[in-house]
């Protein structure tokens, strides 16, 4: 059955568009996750993230079931502790919670950076817990079919939160310290929401590359695609062109006798694709990521990258020799991501054999997002989103049927700006536009402390990077920008409580 | 099993007073309803609550489990329409929505002829979900045991109202129409958490009595007890006196020979007291109905009523035959409750053959009120608070935990003024100081957006019922404050899309 800690190395866009695209490929439970040769991040994690970063790691008796009171089932889960930055309960200093998403809480934490790095100038307390189903917080063990999966859901994933907050607020005695919430992609979302439907007991939320209008039809369908689109297109129209192109070649190659074996040879497979959608998926999936990955400086986020990939990968394609196939061109920018340390002697698509995983089921009930790709501004084949078809994959592979409109329904989106123009505060959503993601995001303020950080050069939650010395000066301005804001909801809250707010 | 429609003719103060009891005083299930010979309803309803005030009744299929989107399951959820003021969707004329409570919601309809008042004002559509679990609302069609009602929560109940609100709006093409929700008692508690978890829904919220502080250690526990205390107290120490001293009386007469069997002739019941238990209960649940519907008019809200009904009963025991014992001026009293119409010959305890109810379940899961009679302040026998002693008997009854900090965690409570102080808007708590529940209630005004309309002579939800030409003139004002609010939030929002605030 599932085991959602392969989702670990996938983040949340590949899941979604591989989702969105698996029935229509018809290769289901393909996660299309490279392995390289040697293992990216060893079993036994040592306890820091790295030189001077500890933490400690802990674990919860959480509820399993938030909304059925009569349930009194609980499970352990994991949360992550850096207390070296703190000056503790008594002196009011504030507690830094990260909203865990679709994944092993270490990895986020990992690349998080921003939180470590500004703990110290706040005396903040860091909190990592871990999203239910995903890393170490398995409620049972780790062996989920639906009715396991019944648990994992946004909204216990919240009130876990809440629930684990609040119990750690009264056994470290600080029950004066607010607390801020933060989060990337999905976790962005959370922190959100989370802002939203608990302020009693978050003062304010940072939420970075969070698509929470990525549902229904708030935001175009096609817009995903398009960014990524746009990415390429930018560094020339040439390697746009040639990716656009590539799909027609490559299913034509494939059609050829040996066609299969002579492109899983060209593209230096450690076995035979299928089928050529195999390898369409596993580029898409390449192009997706480098988008969100577009950093200004070598990164390692899904794989190991060169500062800006993008520009890289294209600059491989189109500087090709002059004789190069339009494949020969596809592999060379491909291996730029797949293959950046050279590490690589094949590539492995990874065909999850566990078969379910947590993002999975979330896609199927309440995180369908709808997506599309348009001829016209796509470099992608063209596909339309096919709401039925996801709907019958759903109910085949679980048995359930997808609600779209609920994430509409219990956190809202449709006109966002008018909802929350006179209700709510406290919310930075930060976003980068060369990130896909932020397509769906919040991009315009919405009141004067519900904010929107954009920057034209950012890529996806750049900003909860590590901070280094070769930081742009956008990406310092940006992280300042937010630290003002933090400032600003803490100095409110400790000003409130000196007027004597009463409790009532 | 469970027929949770018994608790259409309790409100939610005797349910949680006698759950808070059944276990002290050893008598589970009792609820203590008194049944008047004719009944006060009939079983089929006229479809109208009185001349010129239609409604039709509808069911919605609503989802079961609106937070396992793996659980596919339907039932019908019945609303209630009065379409007669509505102006239509095209006009942007708005909704308002009843959140229905522990009850019957025809019951609700009944006494909340407020919102037929002023919908003509506002060209409104009044819409009455019943809440899941009561009245004809009934997943498993009334046969409920811990397993059924699971599904019966607040946030259940919340995200009914949030599905079945957009379905309305789309099927009415109203989408311009802005949503106002209501409610009184546990109702009003569901009216204001709503506007706070679904403000892209509901643009404002008016609270009628809704002790949303009645839980953990916000407000002192005695304060419910004490607040009924004073009510008989205003009207005289010696009313006062009396029923405070009468508990001993009751108990030494009933440990006499045939005490208990003289007792129920003293009380004219239609069966014996099977302890002295039954009859404190029966006394206590009507001083603390007689101080919630202390109206200045004859009414009938659980019962039929004189106006000022406190000062009616306290007349009739003080006024009594000099030679009256303390009995007989209890009995002279408690008459004018359980008998205002003179029709009962004698009186039943009802004692709810079908065992469980809804409240019964929510006060034992997420519902957890703690409250104590304190000797010098009540005219209550005294009683601490004992969570344990809860725990065990829900735990019994339901194999269920109390969980008395999940309302705070996921509702907040706790130091609400500074939570909300710069969170949220456009919520109206409206109190009157008669009721007891007004104790756990928000007396204060937050901000300038979320207001507390407090009135010194009011009982509970008074404010919603019809308005009448002997209206008292602060009730009137206290009316007009709300319509003022209600017009602004109306304003407010078209002004925003008149701005045209952009649908991202």
């Amino acid at each position: 059955m599932a085991s959602c800690a392969i989702v670990l190395l996938a983040a949340i866009a590949l899941l979604i568009q591989v989702n969105a695209k698996e029935w229509r490929a018809g290769a289901h439970h393909h996660h299309l996750i490279t392995r390289m040769q040697s293992p990216r991040r060893g079993a036994a994690l040592p306890l820091a993230l790295k030189e001077g970063f500890a933490y400690t790691e802990h674990y919860f008796q959480q509820t399993l079931d938030h909304f059925n009171v009569g349930n009194i089932t609980l499970f352990p889960q994991r949360y992550l502790l850096h207390n070296a930055s703190w000056s503790g309960g008594a002196s009011g200093a504030p507690i830094f919670v990260y909203c865990g998403n679709e994944g092993d809480i270490v990895w986020f934490a990992e690349n998080t950076g921003f939180m470590f790095d500004i703990a110290p100038l706040f005396g903040a307390l860091l909190v990592f817990p871990e999203h239910r189903f995903y890393g170490k917080s398995q409620p049972f063990g780790g062996q989920n079919g639906p009715k396991e999966l019944a648990f994992c859901s946004a909204e216990q994933a919240l009130a876990d939160f809440a629930t684990l907050i609040l119990d750690l607020k009264r056994n470290l005695s600080a029950q004066a310290s607010p607390v801020v919430v933060f989060g990337g992609s999905y976790g962005g979302m959370l922190a959100a929401w989370f802002r939203l439907k608990y302020p009693h007991i978050a003062i304010g939320a940072l939420a970075s590359s969070a698509p929470i209008l990525q549902f229904e039809n708030i935001v175009p369908y096609t817009t995903y695609y398009d960014i990524v689109s746009n990415a390429f297109k930018r560094e020339g129209e040439e390697c746009f062109e040639i990716i656009r192109n590539s799909w027609t070649a490559i299913t034509e190659a494939a059609e050829q006798q040996n066609g299969l074996r002579n492109l899983s040879q060209d593209f230096h497979m450690c076995s035979d694709f299928k089928n050529a959608d195999e390898l369409i998926n596993w580029l898409e999936s390449a192009y997706s990521y480098l988008a969100m990955a577009n950093y200004p400086y070598a990164a390692n986020f899904t794989m190991p990258l060169p500062a800006y990939p993008v520009r890289k990968v294209c600059q491989a394609m189109v500087n090709s020799p002059v004789a190069s196939s339009i494949l020969q061109r596809i592999y060379a920018g491909v291996n730029v991501y797949y293959n950046f340390t050279g590490a690589a002697k094949c590539f492995d698509l990874d065909d999850d054999p566990h078969g379910l995983s947590g993002w999975n089921w979330q896609s199927c009930t309440e995180m369908v997002m709808p997506m599309s790709s348009n001829s016209s501004t796509s470099m992608y084949p063209p596909f339309e989103w096919d709401g039925e078809a996801w709907s019958r994959f759903c109910w085949e592979k679980y048995g359930a049927i997808p609600r779209p409109s609920w994430v509409t329904t219990e956190f809202g989106g449709h006109d966002i700006k008018s909802a929350l123009r006179n209700f709510g505060s406290n919310i930075v959503f930060s976003n980068g536009l060369l990130d896909p993601w932020s397509g769906g995001s919040v991009l315009e303020s919405i009141s004067s402390t519900i904010l929107a950080f954009v920057t034209k050069e950012g890529a996806h939650h750049l900003d909860f990077r590590w901070s280094r010395k070769d930081d742009p000066q956008w990406l310092i301005e940006q992280r300042e920008l937010e630290v003002r804001e933090i400032k600003r909801w803490l100095s409110e809250y400790h000003s409130l409580h000196r007027q004597n707010v009463f409790v009532i």
